[in-house]
């Protein structure tokens, strides 16, 4: 089969691999029917983050059960079932707790040694039961971006919120414009925000965020855009920070918006190490995230996704296939194009 | 009148100072009844923490209001009051909010500039409205060790309990046997908690803390502690840490109990910087805590101590007067005492 494999920084292409294939009898194998691009892609890509040679790429994608192991009694081929960033035995204390991404059988599409990456025609899907959710038959083929967005950042950007406590009358700011920092501004109006501002310096993003609920905008960077917000709120700050960048910049902007006893959910994959203890001290900060749960919030958010209620399809600005998957990687390095959808 | 002062590391003395006089007509003058000496004022002592050349000591003290200013409505000269360790003048955001440890007029005894401290004759409370919880007449002298506790430590181990979410049913490991932990304690148990792991290797603190509610304990330091609760919890780890240490050492005894998607609670004064992001990413751990917002917790936990629901008199291990102080912090110094109880 083909899939997309990174044989360095900056060089993504599409190899010949040997087929997926059942190993176990608690595998499925999932035919791609749409895989995405994602953020964390890109960190590979840009050389950020090692990867292994000739690494699989690719951990967001919605496909068709094509065949079951023996002990397979969750979904069936022909199912078309979403499939969360990591495979989840489903089993596990911390899968039982709601917490999957702790699970104990963790395995990561593209990054795990031996398991397929979501950016080729198949995957073979450990866990099958644990980790699927099925989508029922029937469903619109349009409906396929938005479910594709459930598979990483729409559940990301909700972790975010979810992590920060945002309720009914919230004050949030949010920092990132990229397809998490988007769903977290859906997550937050979802969750009842009253006000949701969002830091960005491009206008395209901040239409989109804009159409997702955002009531306001800052556009700077730095202490420019600490202080843009403190005007914004009567030099108040908020009380919740949903940060979707991780860098130092983003978490200096964060610090000085939020209000002390507020709190922080970040999700953003971190590129520093954050504040200190003692600078938190007196300030009574909670700072909460990590990595989302994605098949814990499946369930609830693929039942809004269906009845119409929330539709994060808008982050897929550009649709391709495989072979031009190089060309969507280059698109989205350069921030020409927000996040692709590829269709294998 | 006279007062403690620090006039270098281990050498603190009892000086004559001005007399507390009222210089607002928002303060009050208290005559201090009992004062307490903090393992903050040991950090000062041991020359941890910078201090201002004959720095006036101590912030734990509960007394008798002696003058008011013209526009104080709350206390009148004869009052018993609780003092939190730091005036605040509940009108602030912060303060309405209930976080009055971020009040925009914050002044904490002794350390900051022209603040008395509480460990003399008499203290002048700024905003004395906003600051002073005055104690129902008729109260027994009996009762102060335990309202003397309140001032600080039972607030902060309670803070700890609170920011960890301890509640009915909670497995809870407390990281720290002095005043504050132990204190822990008896908040961790007042909130439901069922189990309550303490680490301590001193076995007159221990005794302390099973009489407060600690369940189990783990008489060991580093990996060997860490093992040590591993093995009490069947390799689970437990959900709330209350870190009332600070130190690196404590910090990774914590971070290697706590189960992913735990909250560890700190009021440790920190002498570490803490857990970098890219540690917790993967892990959802909460990190919350700071310095105790006392005074918004003092109504409650009064009620409690005046209906002998809550005793945390026992961390007193030692009476003295200001005549003995120097003493007092020796005792403390070289842990022969758990913390002192000072009558001017």
């Amino acid at each position: 089969m083909r899939a997309t494999r990174l044989h360095g920084p900056g060089d993504v292409r599409v190899d010949s691999v040997p087929d997926a294939a059942l190993a176990d009898p608690t595998d499925a194998v999932v035919r791609v029917d749409a895989a995405a691009v994602c953020g964390t892609d890109l960190g590979f890509y840009r050389g950020h983050a090692p990867t292994a040679p000739g690494q699989r790429m690719g951990h967001e994608f919605v496909g068709t059960v094509v065949e079951t192991g023996a002990d397979v009694t969750g979904v069936r081929p022909g199912d078309r079932v979403i499939v969360p960033f990591n495979a989840s035995d489903g089993t596990c204390d911390y899968c039982v707790q709601g917490l999957p991404i702790s699970c104990r059988n963790l395995q990561v599409w593209g990054m795990t040694p031996g398991i397929d990456g979501g950016q080729g025609e198949a995957v073979r899907v450990p866990f099958a039961d644990g980790t699927l959710v099925p989508i029922p038959a029937g469903t619109s083929e349009q409906m396929l971006p938005a479910l594709l967005a459930l598979t990483d950042v729409m559940c990301t950007g909700h972790h975010a919120a979810i992590s920060a406590g945002v309720r009914t009358g919230a004050e949030v700011a949010i920092l990132g414009d990229g397809a998490v920092g988007l769903c977290a501004v859906l997550a937050a109006r979802r969750l009842g925000a009253e006000r949701i501002i969002v830091f960005s310096t491009h206008e395209d993003r901040a239409a989109v965020a804009k159409q997702f609920g955002a009531t306001d905008f800052v556009s700077a960077r730095d202490q420019a855009a600490v202080d843009g917000l403190l005007h914004l709120t009567q030099g108040r700050g908020v009380h919740h920070v949903l940060e979707c960048v991780g860098t130092e910049q983003s978490w200096a902007t964060a610090l000085g918006v939020v209000r002390d006893g507020g709190t922080i959910g970040w999700v953003g994959t971190p590129a520093t190490t954050g504040p200190t203890l003692p600078s938190l001290l007196m300030r009574n900060l909670t700072l909460t995230g990590g990595v989302a749960p994605v098949r814990a919030y499946l369930p609830q958010l693929l039942g809004d996704v269906l009845s119409g209620a929330l539709d994060p399809s808008p982050v897929f600005t550009m649709v391709t296939d495989l072979d031009g998957i190089a060309g969507a990687y280059r698109e989205m390095d350069s921030r020409t194009t927000l996040k692709a959808l590829v269709k294998p």
